[in-house]
């Protein structure tokens, strides 16, 4: 059976910390190379890759990364694709490629397709669970505090999947994870009931706010995402009114620690979940989060052991 | 002026052959090579890809194909195609690649398009025509018969693009063709009767059967497809009116020879044009098919002399 | 600051005869070496491609001429671009690649993603400016004539952003441009005035002319486009009686001078801007219009100084 990436607790803490490691080898090795990479580690490897949801972000960064490597990436679509059962799709690609990577709605899907599929499955978004990106975030904290063990990172707003794979995957590390969400808008209790689980084991911590300045007090680190996700636009008006006070601002900056960094997965709607002051803060690192999915997805594609 | 394959009638019977010893070559090397191909027959050529419908087979294969032999795809689109010409599309198009492969609803399309074109142009899929389906169908009845002289093929179901690339083909290559299709639903009798014309010379024979059951009696493969292809989805409640009893189940398994193959070129809908009990089947080889569309396609490119 | 080609006019007059010369030297390298290039200049590199409108000659020249400089092409797209900032995008794709190319709408977009990049960005069209085009018209031009200093380039039609891109960058070069559009189709004043500046400057001279014969009188080239581009499909009738006059027919080439070129962007609707005879004329240079797009988008690429 191959190894799938579907929440990222397929991997222990020692797998965690060795694939930030190698991100971390992976980006100075190409800083040192001039901005180029010239490994070969997957060449001839096809990344396919599927878009249930478009992407900026994801889609560049996975076909940069397997190109990167010295493999190369094919996106896969198709009008049928709702109609032809994941486990059908998962077993055709696996005629062509040598690793998935799908962006799809229901976590159920990329689990079909992982279970039936001979080669590795990565989750790159799903509705519940966006475990790429926390890869690139924790990678970003690491890189930032020089350390995750007792690290507190602030998340405030939508409990959706970022918030989940932060929970799932932080405090497994040692970080301590402060979150504040308006009623309505928490976390799914079995993920979080897991996540705490977990942070038990790995000495980090997870505590949730009513108020939203009370999560930031202290902090290394504040999160937010946008209020309104893809695929939830009607509810825009609703979902403002029950996020004023969780807005990202000056305010809540004022009680986080000293050059506490400014952490958002993008795109972010400025004004809304972020005022416009904090998302041209110095201490903002937006990008370096963005380009640490490039760097943390190499590393995951390397250590699902790609035949 | 270059070899396109339009219907595949291009290639002469040691053509044919060739093309799937040659599919059987580049898999095995591939095998060998622990699933990597490492080729560069066509190193630096670009093929370009043209979809009027959308696909994930013929899309990713194709990609992968030529990224294996060392070369790489681009897949062209324009909203304004519809309104280009295809004789200007093929001409702008060699001006920038050594290969076209497009997939279109009228045959007549492709024609145009290969009629002034400088480079070969392959047909990925046309309303009347699927050449590169059948040469991976060819080449997985040779895998599993060992020899095609002598196979029978029973085909049930709508006589479509895959029945007219089947009857033109595969009796060409000495395969019988049993087909068993409703009323209304019968293959184009100028392909059939060309396909006929084929057939004596290569050895094969064709047969129409009213009835679907008749038509499995002692075959070696039983074949179907969807009901309702992609831009007939208005027709769908007609059609299964019409499509009742032309079920492959295992009532039609249970008359065809001992270990018969199951074929589908996907996507399918289980419980209509195939039970649920055959779509799992051991014998079923649909995956093993939309493999071989990868290894057909290879050995397809480099017969046309791709400059 | 990186370079960047927002309107073309970033190059000195030297640069561009620089380009065009290395376009002819690339040209050439290929032709002598069976059509197939095996430059290395680029490897590593990425170029990440945006498209708000649809393209075929945008999308497959600079998929194409990335890869034969050695690197590579990633397009990006995002269902939440309009409602991400260009200035975040281009500093997030900055992670990724090492050179962006927009076709966009507005010319704001591609200065605004240009103003925070820290990498080249070119304008693959807009409303406004296709310098690209404009690149391979020239390289055609110097090809078909020899020079371009004293050469007399005749644009009818409407007065779109192919006719600024000519009127900047042609008469620069010492071409003379005579053009005519119809009332209300004239080209914008103010680029209209800075191209008159740079034509003192470059030995060329720009005129304008109500009548579209006189335009042609003696001109070595005559230019047109479509008169209903994307984007404005609902004033097709309108468009259609204000260019009555102002076809391109066997009428206006009379007066040209002997084997005057017929150049067109494409795609071309024939009996609209172009006669049908004129379109299948001899002296049409359309596809070699098009085919140096790729060529010159690699001297283009190579003059940026890609890191």
């Amino acid at each position: 059976m191959p190894k799938h990436c579907l929440t990222g607790e397929e991997f222990s803490q020692a797998e965690l910390l060795s694939l930030l490691n190698l991100a971390d080898t992976l980006r100075a090795e190409k800083i040192r190379n001039g901005g180029v990479s010239t490994r070969k580690d997957l060449a001839g490897r096809t990344l396919i890759t599927l878009f249930e949801k478009p992407s900026l972000r994801t889609h560049v960064s996975f076909t940069v990364a397997i190109q990167e490597l010295g493999g190369y990436a094919v996106e896969s679509y198709s009008s049928n694709r709702k109609q032809e059962e994941p486990e059908d799709i998962a077993r055709v690609l696996a005629g062509y490629g040598h690793l998935i990577m799908l962006r799809t709605f229901e976590q159920k899907t990329v689990e079909r397709m992982a279970a039936h599929s001979p080669i590795p499955v990565i989750n790159g978004l799903s509705d519940t669970h966006h475990p790429c990106q926390v890869f690139a975030d924790l990678l970003t904290l690491k890189q930032k505090l020089g350390s995750l063990k007792g690290a507190t990172l602030a998340y405030v707003g939508d409990g959706n999947n970022i918030l989940h794979s932060l929970l799932l995957l932080c405090p497994f590390l040692g970080v301590n994870v402060h979150y504040a969400c308006p009623p309505g808008f928490l976390p799914d209790a079995e993920i979080t009931r897991r996540a705490k689980s977990r942070a038990a084991e790995g000495g980090g911590s997870i505590q949730y706010f009513v108020n939203a300045k009370d999560a930031c007090q202290g902090a290394h680190a504040i999160y937010t995402d946008v209020w309104t996700s893809m695929g939830f636009e009607k509810e825009e008006a609703a979902r403002e009114a029950a996020f004023a006070g969780f807005q990202v601002n000056s305010d809540l900056y004022s009680v986080a620690a000293p050059n506490a960094s400014l952490m958002h997965c993008m795109p972010m709607v400025k004004g809304k979940e972020i005022s416009e002051e904090m998302a041209a803060h110095p201490n903002a690192v937006f990008f370096r989060q963005s380009e640490n999915r490039l760097h943390a997805q190499k590393a995951l594609m390397l250590s699902l052991g790609v035949q």
